[in-house]
């Protein structure tokens, strides 16, 4: 290193650095604000000062059954105290908090319960089947089970030697809140839902998650004292890192055991909820919920939603039930959304079609985030911003993981070239904004023209009949592939397959309408993401017996 | 290092790490808003595009001219866009921003010129008298002088070989926008008046700026697009980090020569201004302002407002007129301030009074900052909080100082025992807030300006007839505290008060000369040391009588 003054004896120090770590929130909120709330769930009510003490509890009583730096516990929970607790209690003693998808079948868990190597697991009673299997599927050493026991839940089994507050009656009160001496060291892991099948683990690591949090409040002008309601699983990406940002902004999280219009709406008018996330479909629910159970909310709340480009009705609709949306766009190894579609003042005044078109786009990276673009997938040259040539969508900076757990080709391969490659197609529009085209595999070519299914989907979901819409690829003798859809209906309302082919041919190129159109209910992940692997599955079965 | 699954083969990369600098906000604002402005100062109206292109061209012409790592550049200029344009061009190029404070005299300004060692120096020809003198008084080589020629001030002259605009007109409008290799890089040198006679050069780094710069939005909840009035000096700790928090919120600088109620108020109406910061003396101007200027004022202006403690009569004037005050408080070697009266909900029913005494307080650390408290300074141990028991304020975390520029005894000084030492005494109120009891005893804050008693006292000694002097802060009104001395006259020797005010005003700033000189014995303890306190105490005596 060349030396000059500026790095001669002006070395870090105890007293001018300190790692990165969103840990700092949660102990600087009790500090400043002890006595306001920080959790509500169904009757409880948790101030900042008991959620840290409970924190603290945690932490110790992991500590003093041995577990520390480079561990795994795992959770099994659905959105409540004890899953936002485990978000702080376990990484303060070291260890890594590997959430695990509360759908997934017992294989699926065992598998993660294997590979990251749990020591602990937090389980919820609601999932007391699913894990009895999964731990019995094990293959590696098997976890200390530790049961939570949740008010608002009736039924499952109690499958550990202890349960949550008895485990947290062994902890220390007052256990020193130590940072990390690394921020790079590892927070958390989560394995991606895998449209293929074998899920990778995703770390992530002190540093990214706190800029993650951090960026939440700058991208989303989030201010002081939030009212967040849970619709979106903790389990996702860490809840977009929004555990650690409502102890920042000393927010109150309003927990949720499952997305029920019938619970939102009571929550929203009860606790005034001001934020939220989601994807499309939990908003859809939303708008598409009786009328009568908004009555009496008349403030605005504010939504975050990514895991599929918002549809124009989604927009609309909630514009007119008084949601504001924003559009954010991520993926698990980018701590969920890190990329914004950040809104323009001249968008303000135009038509709703045009504002829901510019909105549906992925946009611009996170504040703190350093960079979100399309490149040639090959060359990692930059498209050209015409909005018409295709490239992948990478991303570069502090909020990308570490790597995939035991996995050094994926990792290799996921940042060649200095990059991190999402494996979703795209092109860059004039304004610089990223637009997603599709998954890769999601591409069909059908007769040597590539044909985007998620710009079918965006015209069969202005056919007033169409609630949801996937399009995919099936294989085809003169073609090579040609799309097909799977349509679920709005309630009431009907249509038939050839009255929506006409539709289509109405608004777009020949060779993209879909060559056939089937009515059924659409396969999700938990976080509402449409499963098109399978749906590729239902029509390769059905062309092999038609 | 212990190895386990979470640190093998999950290094660092070019996809996963990016050193944290706020010169990324400007690049990211430059592309996601290029047509919104920037900067705003008399008839100019400059766009994001715009201004990056101008920083890019300073950066390039910079590096032309040999400026690269470790080299400083300084800067003698106002709060207009060449300013504001040097927080950018200058770091982006590896060098390092030397801001002088424009009040002082050739002297001040000729040892940091010196001391920093300037290759270039900006300059403002309204200062070109004081520059010309401190150049003639430098005994290091000189730097390339660049006058900057403002269409907004007359008279002056150019002391340099070019000016700013054909500077510019050097460098290449696409210069490369590199971020620092390592954050831990100097990004500034601002030097502050100390206790002794030889201002100190705090080194900041690009970490720590970026993350006050970020902190500064969460503290405040700063809303995307605000228009902020430059009401405080860049010269200031860089303006407390908000060049880059502007850049990173895409907000309007509204720029401002001088701090005058007849400039400020028509630009908080026309520009409809909604931000500023200040020291209590720039509040305090507006308060008294005639009610005429404030005319077709409606909206709200947020304040932060720091330097000293707000008196009640500043807070409850400022809400009858419409701005919304913040107090924080910090130190040149916290980057501005670094801390906050964060207000509490149960405050707002409170009676002025008692809101005016609790937002008096310094309060607690900023979101971002590890942490301030009260400690002894001695054992470094916590005093009680009891809101008696009197300690020293410290601040830790990533939001400290490298360091003194080449001076390593007083960087371990103010480092020991990994604490920031700030030499502000205090006590820490049962709810964990700091309040400042007294300033460390040196120390005169006059209009936000630091002076050095010190330094006032050497110039003092210089006289022939005075035999002992000391300097101490007096209340004051208007400007907070003023300098005021008791002098011992040399035996047989004569002068009067009037004469050695006349002799100060030859040898320092205006704003440093005592504005009243008193003659007499001062006490002294057994050791002969000056007894500031019983000084401070005649004075307060004396202003009572007055």
């Amino acid at each position: 290193m060349q030396t000059h003054p500026y790095n001669v004896g002006l070395d870090k120090n105890d007293a001018n650095f300190v790692a990165l770590s969103p840990l700092s929130f949660l102990e600087r909120t009790a500090r400043v604000y002890p006595q306001r709330l920080a959790l509500v769930h169904g009757g409880l009510r948790q101030t900042w000062a008991q959620t840290f003490e409970r924190c603290r509890r945690l932490a110790s009583a992991l500590s003093k059954r041995g577990i520390g730096l480079g561990d795994t516990v795992a959770a099994m929970l659905p959105n409540t105290p004890p899953m936002y607790e485990a978000h702080f209690g376990v990484p303060v003693t070291g260890a890594v908090l590997n959430t695990l998808n509360t759908r997934l079948d017992p294989e699926a868990i065992a598998f993660q319960l294997d590979h990251g190597g749990a020591k602990v697991l937090l389980t919820d009673r609601e999932f007391s089947s699913t894990i009895a299997r999964a731990l019995a599927l094990m293959t590696g050493p098997k976890p200390l089970v530790i049961d939570v026991l949740d008010a608002d839940f009736e039924g499952g089994k109690s499958l550990g030697e202890l349960d949550y507050e008895a485990f947290l009656a062994e902890g220390d009160p007052v256990y020193a809140w130590t940072l990390p001496a690394d921020e790079w060291q590892a927070i958390s892991l989560n394995y991606t839902s895998g449209t293929t099948g074998n899920p990778k683990g995703v770390v992530t690591h002190h540093r990214g998650a706190y800029l993650n949090a951090v960026s939440n409040v700058v991208t989303w002008t989030l201010p002081l004292h939030p009212v967040y309601l849970w619709t979106l699983p903790m389990f996702h990406c860490n809840g977009w890192c929004f555990p650690w940002t409502m102890a920042l902004q000393a927010g109150v999280s309003v927990c949720l055991r499952r997305v029920d219009p019938q619970l939102i709406f009571p929550l929203i008018r009860e606790q005034k909820v001001t934020h939220m996330c989601g994807a499309p479909i939990v908003y859809g629910m939303l708008v598409n919920a009786p009328a009568a159970l908004r009555e009496g909310i008349s403030h605005t709340v504010q939504g975050l939603i990514a895991g599929a480009a918002p549809p124009a009705a989604i927009i609309e609709g909630c514009e007119r039930i008084g949601i504001d949306i924003t559009h954010v766009y991520g993926l698990t190894e980018v701590y969920g959304p890190a990329a914004v579609c950040a809104k323009q003042e001249e968008w303000a005044p135009l038509p709703i079609e045009q504002r829901a078109a510019l909105n549906a786009r992925q946009g611009v990276a996170y504040p703190l985030q350093q960079d979100v673009t399309v490149l040639n997938p090959e060359t990692l040259q930059p498209v050209p911003a015409d909005g018409e040539t295709m490239g992948e969508i990478f991303f570069r900076g502090n909020i990308v993981m570490k790597g995939y757990l035991k996995n050094p080709e994926a990792s290799a391969e996921a940042f060649r070239g200095g990059w991190f490659h999402t494996g979703d197609l795209a092109v860059l529009h004039p304004d610089g904004y990223v637009k997603i085209k599709d998954r890769s595999k999601d591409i069909i070519i059908s007769g040597g023209e590539n044909i985007s299914s998620v710009e079918v989907e965006e015209v069969l979901y202005r056919h007033p009949a169409v609630a949801l819409a996937a399009v995919v690829a099936v294989p085809d003798a003169k073609w090579g592939e040609v799309p097909c859809a799977v349509v679920e209906l709005r309630d009431g309302v009907s249509a038939t397959p050839e009255e929506i082919i006409e539709f289509c041919r109405g608004h777009m190129a020949r060779y993209k309408v879909p060559k056939q159109i089937v009515f059924g209910v659409l396969p999700k992940t938990s976080t509402g993401k449409i499963q098109k692997f399978q749906l590729r599955q239902q029509f390769k079965s059905a062309s092999a017996i038609g």
